[in-house]
């Protein structure tokens, strides 16, 4: 599913949540804090006046921090000088950022797990829709400094999960993480680079030609507005954002202290699956991924489909044996699907492509999604709009259920917009 | 500690087993059953004279096995004139070769958990005591075809345990068996090799002057008496032993169907400790060490330590770095010892000397084991039989309680025999 266009000007909460990317560091309690009880704008305004709001519920803060949060407020204000206008923000979008906030169709909602350390807002660049992909995603993480082992792992395993239609979620940085990004673009499918810096700001620099081919093919994500350089603090902020987005994480390859075990953590921490690659016990790039399985119950995983088997509900995706399209379904069956179609761009090369069962079962549909799926034409395809006015339902809500439907294999993005699933 | 030497003749019951492992193939439940029923003298009169007997208990068969169990007798019967005579037997020992059946001093209880498949008897070639050393064991298996990873790995962990006071347990083949045996033997360690033929016939050929070094150093145990070649049933049929010998399996590179999967099984199901290496997820050789960590609960090991951790009672063996001399406890502590101590030939290099807590606490001892530590000099060294005086009780149970007192480190071995552990 490709992104949707930009459109009109920012609501003024918007705004709002954009401005507090400049003025803050992510991961601030207190700020999400006050965003959560009295809105973006009204904290952005206090933030300007340089008066606390009045302590209420669960913001209020003993006296002794009083002081702290006061020179929190200080140093957001500093930087009022620095803020884009309304119009600037959106002039972004000629170069192809978007910004997405709490509430949009493309705000992937499991990000709410984070509790009071959720982003403010992301900043995008690239053609996938966020919200979409990371229904079905990996995160791919390891070293740095991989070995030849670690790199072809990651560019294996991704490549595979990425043909299967799982989207692969990394981080950009050398190592692991490009060749786990590198794998699933191979494999024609959607890779997502979480950035510690400006979607725009390409570090490492070597990897400025990779960052386009995400941004044509993928989607680059930050919580830090453009033009934002790195930090050693922010790379470890932006790993609770890979765990926080993924269905799970696999670790490939990494120290014991390690970045990526730190993201293992917080998947673990997250409750989300945590697996990680084996590999010789006289390496050290394998003795954080050993240690994950012996002591975090992480689960050893020696291939993809094993990857995608602890990933998937119970008897989703477990016929991962190629089969030939002779043995495809009728198309008038909407439980059936290739897992190829979800995909965007979806044109698995078929020698890749796979037989997968859904991943939703009709029965545990909820209400509003049988009725997206009641308001599919039975032949050609539709517009979102126009599905949303044969359902009778608000556009917002229409994009949620046809992100489920598709992901779960029931319809597939078309040139008019969405079918059902081709056998 | 070293075997006891040979002593007086065989007793009849020992006689009858030794003739019961030229006659039947090793674990057959129901001779089994009849050795248990009827002692091995009876059985053997009773295969001699062709007749069933009565049955009775859990022997009853049902009529239709009956006839199975006609031809048993008959194909052993076949074999009473291959039978050596009870002075032949005797006349291994000038050949270093014994025999030990269960209730002998040197008979590892631990076979017990064999149930019905539990050996007959054993025949044994070396200078180590079978059940002391088995006493902390581990069984370091895996591939014949080991990589050199495999190789690397299973040398290493051997010479590491090995130097702590464990004796290695494994089965003599090339790859990874090879390795393990070899690597404890460097270690001035125990080394236990479980044959699939007789103790003295050299397969491989090319194991010859390793297997010479094992029997010098170690002890050589075969279910099969002297003479007696491989077959591949015997390989898998031994197997068994190897797992039930040894406090817990290591395996440290195997196929998805190899031979040592076949142990690590077998200590599964004997509920010894199963653990495994990692290795590369693109070696076929580690397939089988992450299906039994993946799909087994096998615990996932990277070092030696984390072996030695998992075998040990809760506390024990934890204190693995090597402390100076000086700090050593005063000799009149019972509860100290040098954990390389109860090893025989005792003497690891001083480099690879480990402080170890003694596996055994004072209060969890029992009555007689007590009594044999109060029978012990204050100084200098004692004979088993003196000691076994000064306790009153009968040599063989004083024997048992050396065992115990000296795998938990309380006594070593001294030219006189033995004495309390030095700090």
């Amino acid at each position: 599913m490709t992104a949707a266009p930009p459109a009109g000007p920012f609501s003024e909460e918007s705004y709002a949540r954009a401005a507090l990317t400049y003025l803050a560091e992510p991961a601030d309690q207190w700020l999400n804090g006050l965003i959560s009880a009295h809105g973006a704008t009204r904290t952005l305004e206090a933030i300007r006046s340089g008066r606390l709001p009045d302590p209420s519920g669960d913001l209020a803060v003993p006296r002794f921090r009083q002081q702290a949060l006061q020179r929190s407020m200080e140093r957001w204000r500093m930087r009022l000088d620095e803020l884009p206008t309304p119009d600037e923000v959106i002039a972004f979008r000629t170069s192809g950022i978007r910004l997405i906030c709490p509430g949009d169709p493309e705000w992937p909602e499991q990000l709410a797990d984070l509790g009071l350390d959720q982003p403010y807002a992301l900043w995008l660049r690239g053609t996938a829709d966020l919200r979409f992909n990371c229904l079905r995603s990996v995160a791919v993480v390891g070293s740095r400094a991989a070995t030849a082992y670690g790199s072809y792992v990651a560019a294996e395993f991704a490549a595979s999960v990425a043909a299967r239609g799982w989207a692969v979620i990394s981080g950009g940085a050398f190592g692991v993480d490009a060749s786990a990004h590198r794998g699933a673009l191979g494999a024609d499918g959607v890779t997502v680079a979480v950035l510690a810096c400006g979607v725009d700001v390409p570090y490492p620099v070597g990897h400025t030609e990779l960052f386009e081919a995400i941004a044509a093919q993928g989607v680059i994500v930050s919580e830090w507005p453009p033009g934002r350089t790195v930090s050693r603090l922010r790379f470890l902020v932006r790993n609770r954002v890979i765990a926080a987005l993924a269905t799970g994480t696999l670790v490939v390859e990494a120290g014991e202290r390690s970045g990526a075990v730190n993201t293992a953590r917080h998947a673990r921490d997250l409750g989300r699956r945590l697996m990680a690659v084996p590999g010789p016990v006289t390496s050290d790039q394998s003795a954080g991924c050993h240690r994950i399985i012996r002591e975090w119950q992480g689960t050893l995983v020696t291939t993809a489909a094993e990857v995608i088997e602890h990933l998937s509900p119970v008897g989703a995706d477990l016929e991962l044996t190629a089969a030939p399209a002779v043995t495809a379904p009728a198309v008038t069956d909407p439980a059936s699907s290739d897992a190829g179609s979800p995909v965007d761009p979806p044109r698995p090369r078929s020698s890749r492509r796979r037989r997968l069962r859904p991943a939703l079962d009709l029965d545990a549909m909820d209400l509003e999604t049988t009725q997206v799926l009641d308001a599919m034409p039975a032949r050609g395809g539709m517009a979102t709009t126009r599905i949303a006015q044969r359902a009778g339902m608000v556009p917002t809500t229409v994009v949620r259920c046809l992100a489920t439907l598709a992901a779960s294999g029931f319809i597939e993005r078309c040139d008019e917009g969405w079918r059902l699933s081709r056998g």
